[in-house]
């Protein structure tokens, strides 16, 4: 399946796909952060199950800043990351499979071939194997207790409350930026991330002025586009700690001060 | 090649094997943490060379703790881990390979068949491959500040210093345990991990007994033995931060009435 970048998949394509590659699972990113794309999840378990097909979703980049519905939206295999909604340092990855991924995992024919990524193995590892455990690596307390922790500032919250607030600030953000003349890489209102905004780079603009004042200014890291953006885009990540109305404006300034500096090199280098 | 556990290899085992095999690659662990056994390394790289074998080793529980020697030794790729001798929290495991190592892994036929495992890949993340870098994947760079930090504590003692100071940990520990007429697990003296020591379990000894006091009296895990040592040995890590003369004299007091405590159990169950 392709789409041009800045979109996402209905449910038509999806079963089209579905019906003519027969594949044995079907892999979905949330929320894609190279091109800032928010990817509907209602409705494609039902039809992965009618296609005999495992439903696996890459939530790293949306879990926390949008509803998530793992069991409702019957996901076979979801995973996340610590170091983004989560607000949690980088270096775990949360992952949760229910019973038809496991029948599948249970079935395989071939062994895995890396010790390490072998779920049976891991299973027993995570204690969830109904076996005494055996030993099989060192994990990283330190981050597993910081994970914790994200989680709990977010169970605070609330989810609803914490996923609200993401999508108000992404909503601040965008009415920011097209008041500064910008348009936003995602057409699609409904198809936009609210934890990652993508913005056309304006003709004529050069990001690295821009990218280099905010970081310089206000420590506002502004990353570029990536694979089918690169070049095309600026990035705007506004997620756990950082989605605030605060951090918003703070960006908005950052970005309209940078524009505005690297406008005035421009007539300055004309000159 | 077999040994029975609590023995090392020499070098004429290690040849005759060589010989015999024919093996790309000779995997050795200088500190073998389930029996206490130190593997000596020297020689070991050029009887490989000679047999156009690549030399991988495991330093997880020694590196900080004895000398290693990369290249004098000719060793061609060689880990460690974080958590052990270097005193930094679990997570990260230190990896070096030389030129030997990288034709080996240049020269591949067969593509690699995870991703994550692809050291070419992971060349160009670590800035090494001589390329711009691409994206691969968020580490925890918590982690690898911990690291620097742990790494540094040793670079101050000074690391023949900080080899030392395990070798006399060691020495004073095993002195100490003879002399409360325990057996040590590895016979031969040279053969003994200063960082890891593997003691008999004396006959009629409930070893969950002395464990349980050593914990609740004194915070201290003294682990059981792991495959052909379980139910045969116990075991006492004295490593980094650890390796001092109080914390072995605590650790000795900790045995001494935690055997005292056991064999007043038993004999009042006796009764």
């Amino acid at each position: 399946m392709e789409k041009n970048p800045g979109e996402n998949f209905c449910l038509r394509i999806l079963e089209g796909a579905l019906a003519r590659h027969r594949p044995a699972l079907l892999f979905l990113v949330q929320g894609e952060s190279s091109t800032g794309v928010y990817q509907p999840l209602q409705g494609v378990g039902p039809l992965c199950r009618r296609y005999d097909c495992l439903l696996v979703v890459d939530t790293v980049a949306s879990l926390g800043g949008v509803s998530v519905q793992t069991d409702q939206w019957e996901i076979d295999v979801i995973y996340s990351g610590s170091q983004k909604v989560l607000g949690s340092p980088a270096g775990l990855a949360p992952i949760s499979f229910n019973s038809r991924a496991l029948s599948k995992i249970e079935s395989r024919k071939t062994p895995v071939s890396v010790f390490y990524w072998d779920v049976k193995h891991l299973s027993n590892y995570w204690a969830c194997s109904g076996e005494p455990r055996k030993y099989h690596h060192t994990i990283s307390s330190t981050l597993v207790s910081a994970l914790r922790e994200g989680l709990a500032i977010i169970a605070e919250e609330g989810l609803e409350r914490c996923t609200a607030r993401h999508s108000a600030c992404a909503k601040r953000l965008h009415n920011g930026l097209r008041g500064l003349g910008l348009e936003l890489f995602v057409e699609k209102e409904d198809a936009r991330l609210p934890t990652i905004t993508t913005v056309r780079v304006p003709a004529n603009l050069d990001l690295k002025v821009l990218q280099d004042y905010a970081m310089k200014n206000y420590a506002i890291e502004i990353a570029g586009g990536l694979g089918p953006t690169a070049g095309q885009a600026f990035r705007i990540g506004l997620m756990g700690y950082n989605a605030t109305t605060d951090k918003v404006d703070l960006a908005l300034k950052a970005v309209r001060e940078g524009i505005q500096h690297a406008r005035k090199l421009q007539q300055t280098s004309k000159l």
